[in-house]
């Protein structure tokens, strides 16, 4: 069992869908994968809130032990977002985005190496940063998002170069490619570096690529979907968690870990923010992973 | 091994996608359904064709020993289609539709029974009409579309109340009922009759209704898709195929089915018309299912 250091945003988010509107409640990429993660393995947490960042947010993380050490608090406020989900809900409209104190956000590394290192959508810049100061020993993944890949690609494929691992989904996959096909794509990505990448479609499942062979996953069935937000994050928080705790990178383990991350996010969503994941545990995790392989056996 | 009774369209199609152009070329929802299913157990095709239906297409679907004696020959020019497929390829624009003999047709029923039929998309009036004619003893599935969905709801409901499976796409399921969710979709057209319901996705793979319980499957990943006409044709010609040559309806069955209609779905979009299912055998079928297993288990 590995720890996982985790880069990223740490938020304040209003989300409206048709199943109602919740404001000021927790978010962020960071957030996500790190509770997600906190299932599996010992999780880091590296980011920067505001002031006026609540107490009760900690307390959530610290219930599943995660080490916030690392969460900076800077003059000014958190973070915020607002986006609203319509229709089959695939895709947020971003209503506001504040960027308050992660707008100068510089991750302090106090650490020299690590096992696991995920660098969740930032600013490519900070993820060279970071990647310059730390030594990964085992895995360093990366997220990002259509924002860099339009506006920081250089920077971005220095960073694609340092990486194991690339998770991002379907459409920022598209838009780094210029490929409609995205086997043609998830191939194209790995060439830019990476030896293994995992392209999330959302409510139509997963595409990964590991050393030269494709694997595809469904997601998983649910009747009501309340809040997409966070489930790319907690797809890769889980999966990267279960590789960490097996410490074990085959082949067969990250085709599980797909499988891990397809579920953990499945339950993020039939809440709002981090509702549905406080409820759970590894048992109930487990439960559905045994019904997931149920309904996709042949 | 039970042989399947097939009715629907034979037509002659004009097909261009970004891939190019194929002018007349051999169509129609129930050709793609027997030259699939006939890889499994033996077809009798039912449907009507013109004067100028070109003896060679006739040759191609004897070639896999399918029943034309049902393929009857009026006075006048074959059923034409014109589509044009474009961006992610996962809807064809009709250009043109040109009914011709297929407008009256009407099934000419010899047999008094038969074990597994299939009614490709018609008119559920005549699809009603088979269905009043024919004692079925195994297993009766039907197909539709978003014209008789909207303009005969009613003939449709009543075919949904006498059949045991549907295979139907999202759009349609979505129009059908009025649910986005396509689990909420599923189980309210197992509601109107049949215990097995499958809703192919395209490119985003099936979701499946088994008597209670929830399947769901990939597509087959591939670089390059030609032309998706008659992916969905011959996902259900394969798929029941499957379940005719077991003469086993249990759900392990089902679902493996559903595998087989996934992988020769796979086939019939890498080239134009039936030009790949024609390349390939019950072998190739079989490596590319163990293929498909590979790549889809954890």
């Amino acid at each position: 069992m590995s720890e996982i250091v985790v880069v990223g945003s740490v938020a304040i988010d209003s989300v409206e869908s048709p199943f109602g509107k919740q404001e000021e409640c927790f978010g962020g990429s960071a957030s996500y994968f790190s509770y997600a993660a906190s299932f599996f393995t010992p999780v880091k947490l590296i980011a920067v809130v505001g002031e006026d960042f609540p107490h009760y947010f900690k307390t959530v993380l610290q219930e599943r032990g995660i080490d916030l050490s690392g969460l900076e608090v800077q003059k000014g406020k958190t973070f915020r977002w607002k986006g609203k989900y319509e229709g089959d809900m695939n895709v947020a409209e971003t209503l506001d985005t504040q960027l308050n104190v992660f707008q100068q956000f510089s991750p302090i590394i106090k650490l020299e190496s690590c096992d696991y290192l995920f660098l969740a959508n930032i600013d490519p810049r900070l993820q060279l940063d970071v990647l310059g100061k730390l030594k990964i020993k085992r895995l360093v993944a990366s997220d990002t998002m259509n924002h860099w890949i339009r506006d920081k690609r250089d920077e971005l494929m220095q960073v694609f170069e340092k990486v194991d691992m690339i998770v991002l989904n379907d459409m920022e996959a598209r838009l780094l490619t210029d490929e409609q096909n995205l086997v043609k794509a998830i191939k194209k990505i790995s060439e830019y570096g990476p030896s293994k990448v995992v392209i999330k479609k959302g409510e139509h499942g997963s595409i990964a690529f590991y050393e030269g062979n494709i694997f595809t996953f469904p997601a998983y069935p649910l009747e009501e979907v309340y809040d997409p937000t966070g489930a790319g994050d907690s797809f890769a928080g889980s999966m990267i968690g279960y590789l960490a705790k097996q410490d074990n990178l085959n082949m067969n383990e990250f085709a599980k870990a797909i499988a891990y991350g397809t579920v953990v996010a499945s339950f993020t969503v039939e809440r709002f923010s981090l509702e549905r994941l406080r409820e759970i545990s590894t048992a109930v995790i487990e439960e559905r992973l045994q019904t997931f392989r149920k309904l996709t056996r042949f």
